[in-house]
């Protein structure tokens, strides 16, 4: 990968005759957790210096919702003003099953224990929260509510193990700007602490010391090469790697095929490929988040998802994380959607689907459909006769989602991979992914090398790691903002208390 | 992972004072890989040591069947002498299907292109093939026949894009002996050929000379150090991880958690770990080959195959690895056959597994059955319906294998994960696996650094590669023994003819 780059990515600190820069700590890259380490480093005395390849900083968080999946202790300022309560054991519990084997259990209860108090923080730059929570099924409150469910927690299998209970923290304006207005607020706090901001300076290696340190780094700058130095130690904050398309067909050669990538352009794993070649360890760089935004409306997760075989496989009131994985599970990745007039319309994130069959009669759909000859009926049938009694056997979709397909006409919408068009990325044609891949850190942001011990001088967080969320199946809006701001703060903590 | 191994895995080439043996070429660890590599280096006029961590050389190849998955060029002359044309196309078309996107096309294409041949170099070594095919469905002959099929030729998607061909390749021997058979065979000619070889020798670390290039290693024999000059290069053979939980935990977490290791107890992924720790990459690393021996006896095969839901979800005619692949993707990896009393018999490869369900109609199994009320009747109908005019309209399983069930009585057979006890692993419970990821090398067994630039001096084969089998969905009998054996000749050849 990187074949392009032909630059040694580690250089002796030796080779360097003089230094353009010398600073405490320099942070790579100024999105979410490059603002949140740079900020808590300043704030603790350190130099700070920061490189972004960009014009200005924002990173994918300026771009995202800002959406942060925070609770626990009691629930958050926000959660208990709306009359929520919310555990840190019933967080941590939500977490271990939306994770599963992949999750890191230091980092789920270092997050859980830690989330709240992360709430009042971000709040504490001048991020505004609104006390209103918006509770329909939703991606993000066009309105200006902040507090709202954007994971699986009301439906199976989440809600057998921890009481639903609405994370996703969002800052208040109308519209879907979170993520500008987080950015601008810490960003403001960034330099009111002190810390300097290279903007269009690229990373071109990493400077390493006689004792097998990392000490600083090498970037493009108009057009010549800088030096940095960087006594205390380097975090990579460079975000993940979906804009790196030698990176996405070598590790998801799979998702690949069908996925379009959704991020900043410069995500594109250059900060993972320097971890790596500082002799550190990458984990979970088969996973990545994919979306089929199916709902608002919320109405059509009434009707029933089907794959190419025309059955179900999944309960459609899943979040959209979960639904784009199952559903990209399916041969071919094909699947449509069943629905009866009244429930249907265009989804609001995706372009109009094309409808593949209609009919007065699911029979009538099942001869204008490309399933096999019999299974719509019979499919339908074993919904409908559970449906009528608010049960779901097969896949246990909750009972305010279920009604019986029987209000004719129907519409059969396809809503496949290929079909799949995303209002935000115009001319895309399939489900956004982003990465969940990266540099194997502890919660402190050091860097593992092959013996999972701390490469001196050497920390990242967000995307460029492998950090709390760590698959589709079980995301949840929230936690990569969360995550990365999270951690990012605890990495700026421990490189600027290193000892040197 | 490793953090058991506290010594510095790369150590400069100045740190030696002194070495015990000096060689050109040294290969770690002497299964199918090492032996092919250590063969075709020594023949090449290089002087070549191979270290082994076991008390005497076979690795996982001996262990094996030693069944090699070949073809190709007009066929192979056992195809050949059997009636059988395979073409490289075909059996191209064959291993891409197989592969997927996680293929590698020039490894692929080399293969293809090579097979044949290579099964002339495994008869030059004496090892017996006995010009006879089987063609039963099993895993591998009992009786002394050599060719069989091995993968999934003969059943879809296969049967579509490549014309079915037996590409297993076996020494002739009654019982299942092969793997040691061929070892034996190799080893003797490795000795002939003057390759020195160390067992009881444990692979510590890579020697590193000051241009960057691997010149040796470091390793543990009669409890103390010894250090090997080898001055055009290292081939690490030192098979896959499987038996390094800390790996399978990390790279294979949900595998993880139902799967059980098989390999040699030496397959801990030591050479892995060392050519990361070099600067290489690894690649694949969450893919592993799983096993559902159902069959033989293939009669089995007539059954149907249920996930918890009472769905059916692949085509039971499927290799034993797609059977595993598919249905370990089953929630709680649960799966059960339901099969009329004609047709049933204890698997040969697995304990007999509990009959948890029978009944004279499809009713009282279902009575009896761990499926949502009327699921089990509602596919037996819709099977029974199709398989009575020879079709399966949704998993297409081939016409030889389709048969209502229609003659009672009716049995259930629970066969999940934790059902699954194979008779070669004494108290297992689960699939067998071994893994599929590994160092990133060039069909030469060149490894590769992070910018895919050759490591100097540092080669690989066999299961401590990503080699050519990527995954168990795709994989057929013979694909890692033949790749370990034909691209450890490869790496042997370059490390030989390595300029210096």
């Amino acid at each position: 990968m990187n074949a392009n780059l032909p630059v040694d990515k580690i250089r002796p600190l030796q080779s360097v005759a003089r230094f353009d820069y010398e600073t405490d700590v320099l942070v790579c890259g100024y999105g979410g957790a490059g603002a949140a380490a740079a900020l808590e480093a300043a704030l603790a005395g350190a130099q700070v210096l920061v490189l972004e390849r960009a014009s200005a900083g924002g990173g994918a968080t300026a771009m995202s919702s800002c959406e942060m999946y925070l609770g626990g202790s009691g629930g958050t300022a926000l959660q208990k003003a709306t009359g929520f309560e919310d555990s840190t054991e019933n967080m941590a519990a939500y977490l271990r099953e939306a994770l599963g084997p992949l999750g890191d259990d230091e980092r789920i209860r270092c997050y859980a224990e830690g989330a709240a108090a992360h709430f009042d923080w971000a709040e504490s730059l001048g991020v505004p929260y609104k006390r209103a929570a918006f509770l329909e099924r939703t991606v993000v409150p066009l309105t200006d509510e902040s507090l709202l469910f954007t994971g699986n927690e009301k439906s199976h299998p989440f809600n057998r193990v921890a009481a639903p209970v609405p994370r996703g923290h969002v800052p208040s304006r109308e519209g879907d700007e979170g993520g500008q207005l987080f950015m601008n607020a810490i960003m403001a706090r960034v330099s009111e602490a002190g810390a300097e901001v290279l903007a269009d300076t690229r990373l071109l290696a990493l400077l390493r010391d006689e004792q097998g340190a990392i000490c600083g780094a090498v970037a493009k700058r108009e057009n010549r090469e800088i030096c940095i130095r960087a006594h205390r130690g380097v975090v990579l904050t460079t975000g993940g790697f979906v804009m790196n398309q030698e990176m996405t067909r070598q590790y998801l050669p799979e998702i690949n095929q069908y996925a379009v990538p959704y991020g900043s352009s410069n995500d594109i794993g250059d900060g993972i490929v320097l971890g790596l070649a500082a002799g550190g360890q990458v984990i979970n760089m088969d996973q990545a988040f994919l979306s089929f935004p199916l709902y608002p409306p919320a109405k059509l997760t009434y009707g029933v998802l089907l794959n190419a075989r025309g059955e179900r496989y999944i309960n459609e009131d899943a979040y959209l994380a979960r639904l784009a994985w199952y559903s990209c599970q399916q041969p071919g990745q094909k699947f449509y959607l069943l629905v009866q007039e009244e429930d249907y319309a265009a989804s609001d994130y995706l372009e109009r689907a094309p409808v593949v069959a209609t009919g007065d009669t699911i029979a009538e759909v099942a001869a204008e459909a490309p399933f096999p000859a019999g299974k719509l009926e019979q499919t339908v049938s074993y919904f409908n006769q559970y449906a009528a009694q608010g049960e779901d056997p097969l896949f246990h979709k909750a009972a305010e989602w279920l009604k019986p397909l029987s209000k004719p006409p129907y519409a059969l919408v396809e809503y496949s991979a290929n079909e799949m068009r995303a209002v935000i990325v115009p001319g895309s044609a399939g489900p956004l992914m982003f990465t969940l891949g990266g540099l194997k850190t502890r919660t402190t942001g050091e860097v593992l090398d092959v013996s999972d011990r701390p490469i001196p001088g050497l920390y990242a967080a967000g995307r460029a790691t492998a950090g709390l969320p760590r698959s589709g199946k079980g995301y949840a809006s929230g936690m990569s903002v969360g995550d990365a701001t999270f951690f990012g703060r605890r990495a700026g903590q421990a490189v600027a208390a290193r000892s040197i």
